[in-house]
């Protein structure tokens, strides 16, 4: 018999030092583990990263929404479920469930993931490489209950905040900006004083392009009301003066 | 029976968004799973944050070192073994082994914590608080064979190379600027190219006072040859001219 999970699931801790001043799993570190929990229901599936590099292929994060009723408290004990909703040519669409240790539910995710070749960093029909394994892995049987990734759209009314020369721990294996570190990034343009009254709704946040160790990232942040803010994350490349985009983040949040 | 894990040992995992561009587990992260052993043992033994919170009391990490022999890849599965090799009066010395799953060691860790009262901030001896029960987790049954932690002397030569203003994510739990955040942006004033050709063999963290979410923090450092290096940070308060140690660290490369 062949066993297949469709549904993965995988526990983590809110470890104490990956927790902010009120004692809240720091959004960053969730959007880890929900990229581990992908990680590993890939790599059971048999189309893992391991499998993939020598093929020359690879998986890349294209956007990434988690919406959340409540944050795990540092010592919480939860599980990270996640599922592949559907696959269309070159992305996948992979869900999340946040599960605490007696079922309730702390909040869900989304995730768009790409298939690329590595050699020409070009789009990879998913299929052709993964074959019907793929397949047998999507699944409809349990609902993702948020609304759809947004594109995130920048106001022109964006506003320069704050510029940062990304350094040693910022770049991942793959020698790119990490995509976990965007996200503390910009969680930081927010001062302790904001964060002791407000709390995180749902960041979603759309990866556009790779950014290297010792590029500058500009931060651009517009204001669509008093809790909801856009961010647009800009590249320069140190002594060139073309800037591009590299990613964009749209933030709700809640007041306390 | 009452039985007694003198030795803790916890399953880790090096995770890919936890490694640097080399592929190899980034040591704050791999100070962070020293931390969490340590607070895993301590709840084991009846000693842990969860009893001395309510009793006002609470362990304080004075000093770290690690020194390897080889750093964890990605997806390495390790244990942090870890024991208390003595306490005397208001310090607890705790040890680890960094051991892989085939029983190779990694590297070796060792921690001096100083337990206070969170009222007063003063220390307060351990064992008017842990009584007999700490006692019984000494042990000199297992060795570890590196060096005591370094004082850290800085060098009259050192130099301003960086000044960071701390933000949301670098403050831990207790409003403190977390002591793992402190090895990585330490780590930081090196850059990609130098780590292309250098590892951390050695790294000693001495924490001297307590910074805050918005200080600034300077970092000073001075070489000793060209593979070790002593880095002094100091923390300053906005619009205030004072400046005050907050760590020191000493760091030894090998080159590849």
């Amino acid at each position: 018999m062949n066993c297949i999970n469709t549904i993965g699931s995988y526990s983590f801790l809110a470890e104490p030092f990956h927790c902010d001043f009120m004692g809240k799993l720091l959004m960053s570190h969730l959007g880890n583990h929900l990229l581990n929990a992908a990680d590993f229901h890939a790599h059971e599936g048999g189309f893992g990263m391991s499998v993939l590099q020598p093929m020359h292929k690879s998986w890349v994060l294209s956007r990434l929404a988690i919406e959340m009723t409540e944050i795990p408290l540092a010592y919480d004990k939860f599980k990270v479920e996640t599922w592949i909703e559907s696959v269309v040519r070159y992305f996948s669409n992979r869900n999340y469930a946040i599960v605490g240790s007696n079922g309730k539910v702390y909040g869900y995710g989304r995730s768009i993931w790409a298939m690329i070749d590595t050699d020409t960093r070009q789009p990879v029909d998913i299929f052709s490489v993964t074959g019907n394994q793929k397949k047998a892995y999507i699944t409809t049987e349990k609902l993702c209950p948020m609304e759809q990734v947004s594109r995130v759209k920048i106001l022109n009314t964006a506003q320069r905040l704050k510029t940062i020369c990304t350094a040693y721990s910022d770049v991942d294996m793959n020698g790119h900006i990490n995509s976990v570190k965007y996200i503390e990034h910009i969680l930081n343009l927010w001062n302790i004083d904001f964060y002791a009254h407000h709390t995180i709704k749902r960041l979603d946040i759309a990866y556009v392009a790779e950014a290297h160790g010792g590029d500058l990232l500009h931060f651009d942040v517009a204001c669509r009301d008093e809790l909801v803010y856009m961010v647009r994350v800009v590249k320069q490349i140190e002594n060139h003066e073309q800037e591009t985009e590299v990613c964009r983040c749209e933030i709700h949040f809640v007041k306390y």
